[in-house]
């Protein structure tokens, strides 16, 4: 628990630091981290520490209130980030979670109508300007609507093309993102000193580039008839004067030397075609391309959304401007076609990305070409790379169990995987052995038989977790013989003793103290066995096995032979099954 | 596949004639149904009647694709009938699909972003207007952008009212349904005639309404500076002259002269707060209200969506102008809300609702309010009575599976419900044997066992459907002894030959001619038996098995003892399953 509320405060810290020092990461990744952190923490029961928890709390001390409660916080997470109620519910439902119940679609939507809402009063307050830039924009980040949106077979034809670029500039992202990540885990292997050295690198070059390369552009002269100030100097206005002369603006620094949001407002902005000069957009394009890419992998929240976004749409703005008079298209609306493109093409999703672009743009009719590339761009770049957040999780170890069955595990049944030494446990269990087990074993769950006498013959009881074992173990109800004992020992137990602990906070088997007298004695497992298990018999395929854990979202699956013997009954290998569902969650979160 | 084409002919026609006579029905239910339809026959592989077909669709003819190509095709027709792609999508995750898996969430969205590329091509060649009322509204329906939507506490709180009236009128409104539903279908028991008759009278009684009600409005003076004629006479046009003076109008005649969606497209009009009375609007929305729920059981297809947004925008309405100046919301944003109001009172859909609203409707900045009011309706709704699709489902008695488990089912184990009495083959089975369980049996799949000489001991192999022994029986690759066969007959069959039937298609035992000399051969079933079954253990808990079956989207699920003995395996009531998640399909698309 205190890692996590650890973790969560690192997180908004760092993530300020890192966004604010002009380093292309995105804000959205810690966001959707810290809400995941806050859910997690509640679905510990809050935080006893930090006086932060109430009684009713105890009722989320589960595995699937938990998963839920986290699934939940990072679709409020990405509501938050891009003011994106709608956008969030898919994206947690596309992307987040590995196991989905409609009764979680509503839940995860109330919480995102919370945020929206909770926005919306937000801005409402803000609109006097007392909370600097937070009020501005409204709930719509990039407002690009335009009363029609007329586009002709031309237009299409580009859309499409555009879609095939994204797809293959997505999965090129991914191949390099992954390339550089397995490098900087090597550095960071050094120590911390050497994390920090690499992070100051990046960002120092980071700053050369922003400084350096508007150098390379050429100054323009001043549209006729602006609104806002032209050249500016400082931090606000979209046309900056950088080194050019009276009345003229360098357009590359005007896209340098703003925040990542105010860049891509520029780039969707409508009615702009003549601002920027093909030559900076393109400088521009690889900048933040390569930049994003180095700036990921560095010890520091950060997010992969907004430089995509921002790639995107640099990529598209290009696009649109080398078509030049061929197409009837605004560059602005090309922008943001070309940042669902890129999107969809690293990050794979499809629904949740036109969501999310339908949300941040507010263009409607904007809608079937959003659709039509980010479905195009998905299908090119899944033919070269994976998912991006699949490779980081296979560069993490993370032992995430895929939805779909391999084709090799057609061919093998669930008899072949089974991996052993297997323990099994007599439903009343010597507290010797039980002991050396969980010494011996790092299982998370146990069959439990029925044998002789209890039994005429061995038969299967159930599944105990260790987790129960160790409750068990601590509260010593101990008897002398092996036998079913007649006293009702449940009364001792309380549903509490059961519920799940916080993470980082499970019960220890040494931690447990426990007399040579009492290791001598038994304990009767019936009352604490959950006696009916999922089953398979072992010739059942393992593809199948695969479908049953993930569809049901097991952690433990019994193995049950054919014949009429339990004592070869086993676990699919417990230990990562145990571990699949949580990991899918943090892995997803950290990387979001 | 014959019955599927004529139902949806039947579905065009009669749509067509049910919603251009002026009956309060919607065009959305029978458009999702017939676009279900196409999906159905292209998941039998086309018709091979109409000469509708190729080779490659054979590929979709196994369960798992036409219950795909079902779900998207649903999408679809909702995507087409409000021309909201995204919409559609939530709709068939949220409503149609009893299981999903992240394949079909992309897949569903391919298919609306067709329908929605397409709707913009056409809807961009009728722009002339050559095709009616068709190009009209363009991509939104109702379009209501409005610059800014200002709301302070009381319209929040007024928000949070609408959300709880319009749960309390939804539930009303499925209690009343379930009652004229039970009502009508008597009957229509009693034949053609009385069918014919119930839906003429009804239609007589709403012209009726229609014509006779406008009388008791009283005639208002045409607002000052209007772009349309006032008064009007005649379809078009919304200030219906109907029996007033020169210079003044009937509002409640110009909300009932028109189609349901000028109606809605008036109530939802900004800045129109003057044009209607409230006497009007509220004998507009009794009427319409009570008229949707005696027309939907008639004999025709008829859908429920349009009436329902059109009462909802009708109680938004007068909410609104109740509250007269108390609100700063807009009116006819309070119309949008109430339709998002009672659709979430009947249907129970959350997420789907907002982004169809959403897309009706073009305003972002309505969100979070849709969302407030959605959740509020579902809520309170729920209290008082169950989906109105559930309740058809009963009253229609469809085996439908529910999701969750009842509270009962915890107490029972598997052992407890299995049906008998249970028809076990063996391995090598003698045909007489199966003919004659296949004619007494209603049962789809049978346990299969290897017994005596075959092994040693009785062992469970695993389970034959009927459809497969069927193809089996009509080869007639048959074996003199009770012996595995060495000779290996799967080169006799294609895969083709156990592909699936298109629905009514499917063999009958009867057709099947066997001499008595056949009768007394064997047919050895390893080769065509699926080895690898779901099981469960009989002291299974009865609610895990159906979280099984459900999740996993099983038709049979083997009950296997703890003892040796795997004689009394059986089916937990297989014909159930066999039905269930069909007929949810088809029910929900009949009804959507």
């Amino acid at each position: 628990m205190h890692k996590i509320e650890q973790h969560w405060n690192q997180q908004v810290a760092g993530s300020i630091a890192a966004v604010s020092s002009s380093l292309y990461v995105g804000k959205a990744g810690p966001m959707v981290h810290t809400s995941a952190c806050i859910a997690s923490i509640l679905g510990q029961g809050g935080s006893r520490k930090y006086k932060l928890t109430c009684t009713w709390l105890r009722y989320f001390k589960n595995d699937r209130d938990r998963r839920d409660l986290v699934t939940c916080g990072a679709g409020a997470g990405m509501a938050a980030a891009f003011r994106a109620p709608v956008g969030g519910v898919l994206f947690a439902l596309e992307c987040v979670s590995s196991w989905w119940r409609s009764a979680l679609l509503w839940r995860a939507f109330f919480t995102t109508a919370v945020v929206a809402v909770v926005l919306r009063v937000l801005i409402n307050i803000c609109r006097s300007g007392k909370c600097g830039l937070f009020g501005k924009g409204g709930l719509i980040m990039f407002d690009v609507t335009s009363e029609d949106v007329p586009y002709h077979l031309v237009d299409l034809t580009l859309v499409v093309i555009l879609g095939v670029i994204g797809g293959i500039f997505g999965s090129l992202y991914n191949f390099l993102l992954d390339k550089v990540l397995r490098f900087y885990t090597l550095i960071h292997q050094k120590g911390h000193v050497y994390k920090f050295l690499l992070a100051a690198s990046v960002s120092i070059f980071t700053s050369c580039c922003l400084f350096g390369l508007p150098w390379l552009a050429s100054c323009k002269p001043c549209p006729a008839g602006l609104a806002e100030a032209c050249p500016s100097i400082g931090r606000s206005g979209n046309f900056k004067k950088f080194q050019c002369a009276p009345g003229h603006y360098n357009d590359l620094a005007s896209l340098f030397f703003n925040t990542n949001d105010d860049a891509i407002r520029n780039l969707y902005s409508l009615n702009t075609d003549t601002v920027f000069q093909k030559s900076s957009v393109f400088l521009f394009l690889v900048t933040t391309y390569f930049l994003s890419i180095i700036s990921y992998g560095l010890a520091l929240p950060s997010g992969l959304f907004v430089p995509v976004i921002l790639s995107g749409a640099t990529l598209g703005r290009l696009t649109g401007m080398l078509m030049g008079s061929h197409a009837t298209l605004n560059n602005g609306l090309f922008a943001v076609i070309g940042s669902a493109s890129l999107l969809s093409g690293t990050m794979r999703m499809t629904v949740s990305v036109c969501v999310i672009m339908l949300e941040l743009t507010n263009n409607l009719l904007l809608l079937p070409l959003l659709m039509l590339v980010s479905l195009i761009s998905k299908t090119v770049a899944d033919a070269f790379t994976a998912n991006i957040y699949d490779l980081i999780v296979k560069l993490k170890g993370l032992p995430y169990l895929e939805s779909h069955a391999e084709p090799y595990m057609r061919q093998l049944t669930v008899g072949d995987v089974v991996g052993g030494p297997l323990q099994v446990f007599n439903s009343v269990e010597k507290v010797g052995n039980i002991v050396h087990v969980l010494k011996a074993t790092g299982h998370h769950g146990f069959p439990v038989v029925d044998e002789p006498p209890i039994s005429d013959s061995p038969v299967l009881l159930g599944l105990i977790l260790r987790s129960h074992l160790l409750v068990l173990l601590k509260k010593k109800q101990f008897v002398h013989t092996r036998a079913i004992s007649s006293i009702d020992t449940t009364k001792e137990f309380s549903a509490d003793d059961f519920a799940k602990r916080g993470s980082g906070k499970n019960e220890l088997i040494d931690a447990i103290e426990l007399t040579a007298e009492e290791m001598n004695m038994y304990v009767d497992l019936h009352q604490f066995t959950n006696t009916s298990p999922y089953t398979v018999v072992e010739t059942m395929s393992l593809a199948k096995a695969l479908i049953l854990v993930r569809e049901v979202g097991l952690r433990h699956l019994l193995v049950i032979p054919k014949s009429t013997s339990v004592r070869n009954a086993s676990h699919l290998n417990s230990l990562c099954l145990c571990l699949f569902l949580w990991d899918a969650y943090r892995w997803h979160i950290d990387k979001a």
